[in-house]
């Protein structure tokens, strides 16, 4: 991106707001389509945060457009991020039709639709792709690309180093898949950790506990499969799956595979998470993310 | 534990290693029974590596015993650590049969087999528990404590107490599953990982990088479903359960449920692990973990 680019970015929720403080954090101008009055409000909000997070933050401009032929004037990014819907994001594509600049690449924050279901039908659908970010947006480097049938590879590769270029750390998701890659692994490691909980294996505070100070403390450095490679030479994720015909083949096949939890697990679940503990606030903890970035560098 | 009150480690791998430079960091004389003649170096180059993590850390008597019953005279904690297996295990915990002191608390570092089991028969049965640690044992502070049908409430409350004094974070297991809780929670994702490379949606290191930088760093700081509760207000695991009838669906329906790889997977499997990037040495990488360990608590 160039310094002071316009993009426009269509929904400011949570994750809205969040593209709007990142790329305002770099310099570009930033208009908001969104119906929520405050919207505009709390785009400024994580754009303060974001900047405590980095040295040389901008404080760029964020406004807020009437409408999104207004927002995408001139503009070289459009975040789509409004609510999951199918319906939704499909009127909302459609709107960029005869306002849209001819190169302007458009992104959807999506995780559970494709870029090739959102482009259908559309004239710009070889620069359409999804770019499905963490939250939080400015806090977390890496975001998802995946195109669809009719995206270019010329489309991927800019919107790559267009997100470099705003300090993005950009993922290639090579196939459309439901939540693509990052929201596979985590409902997988989730649906098993409810299900401990419902079966009452373990407390809700003691699972996050477990995690947090154990599993991901380990893969906030390296990874899971580098972790595996690691834990028995170079020859591991062959070993893995030797052992899912010898001693894990007990543990994989008592899995929970569940497609919605039964109504017994719901009910423990309620619960099991009756008085849960006050969370730290987005700013809070965007910090503390930060700090385990730094401190998970090898060079640290 | 008391301080200099002597520890046996039955077999000195890298987990009994791990344990003996954990114990003798915080004062214990350690005794190591393993055939293996750099059993005795392993633990002390761990414990060289523990003292570098803390200040404090103590550099304990390392000794190697001949054989169980002089490992264990006197002892208040045994730890078992031998290579996975019930046969071995059995019969290691069996040469215990009148020579254990009558308090001493042994503990297993199994996660795939239980309590129960291995203390099938023993007279000590009811001081016997699973103590499971993680990789690298001094480094991490969590440990998973899982009792069988004949274990005391009394022996997990005094195991839970010895640890603590180790600077140890128990964490109690309600039930006994294959795998205890880390360890399905990890083969939940990593069965996920895997299938998504095997089908090429992304690679090796792209989805290292896509967890390091990304979700484990979230939930280094504070847990998933402590994650998943802030994403959206207090309900919000009921929402998550909504949400598998929802959107969710899809993606629940999709995720992998193999128990043994197909061969095709583990073709696709070999080529994409194929030069794997060398891992940082057991030491360097325990630093990381304790940096990571520091930059996540809140007020850090």
């Amino acid at each position: 991106m160039t310094r002071a680019a316009p993009v426009a970015i269509i929904g400011a929720g949570e994750i809205g707001s969040g593209w709007a403080a990142l790329f305002a954090s770099y310099g570009a101008e930033v208009r908001i389509v969104d119906p929520d009055p405050r919207a505009l409000e709390r785009s400024r909000d994580a754009l303060a945060c974001a900047r405590t997070l980095r040295k040389g933050a901008e404080s760029g401009r964020i406004l807020r457009s009437a409408n999104a032929a207004d927002a995408v004037r001139g503009a070289v990014w459009v975040q789509e991020s409004v609510p999951e819907g199918l319906v939704l994001k499909r009127t909302v594509l459609a709107s960029l039709e005869g306002v849209l600049p001819p190169d302007a690449i458009v992104a959807s924050s999506t995780s559970t639709l494709g870029a090739s279901v959102l482009g259908e039908g559309r004239s710009f659908a070889n620069r359409l792709l999804v770019a499905h970010p963490l939250y939080p947006v400015y806090a977390v480097p890496v975001v998802e690309l995946c195109g669809g049938r009719e995206t270019t590879q010329a489309t991927i590769a800019r919107a790559a180093e267009t997100l470099r270029l705003a300090g993005r750390e950009p993922i290639i998701v090579q196939r459309e898949l439901p939540g693509l890659v990052a929201n596979r692994l985590t409902a997988a490691l989730l649906r098993e950790a409810l299900d401990l909980v419902a079966q009452g294996a373990i407390g809700v505070r003691d699972l996050d506990h477990l995690v947090s100070r154990g599993i991901a403390t380990g893969w906030a450095t390296r990874g899971p499969l580098a972790t595996e490679l690691a834990g028995s030479g170079a020859s591991t994720l062959d070993e893995f799956l030797k052992d899912t015909e010898g001693p894990m083949a007990a543990l994989l096949a008592s899995l929970a595979d569940w497609r919605a939890m039964p109504p017994w697990g719901r009910e423990a679940l309620r619960r099991a998470t009756q008085g849960a503990v006050a969370m730290p606030g987005e700013c809070e903890w965007a910090a503390m993310i930060g700090r385990v970035m730094k401190a998970a560098e090898p060079s640290g």
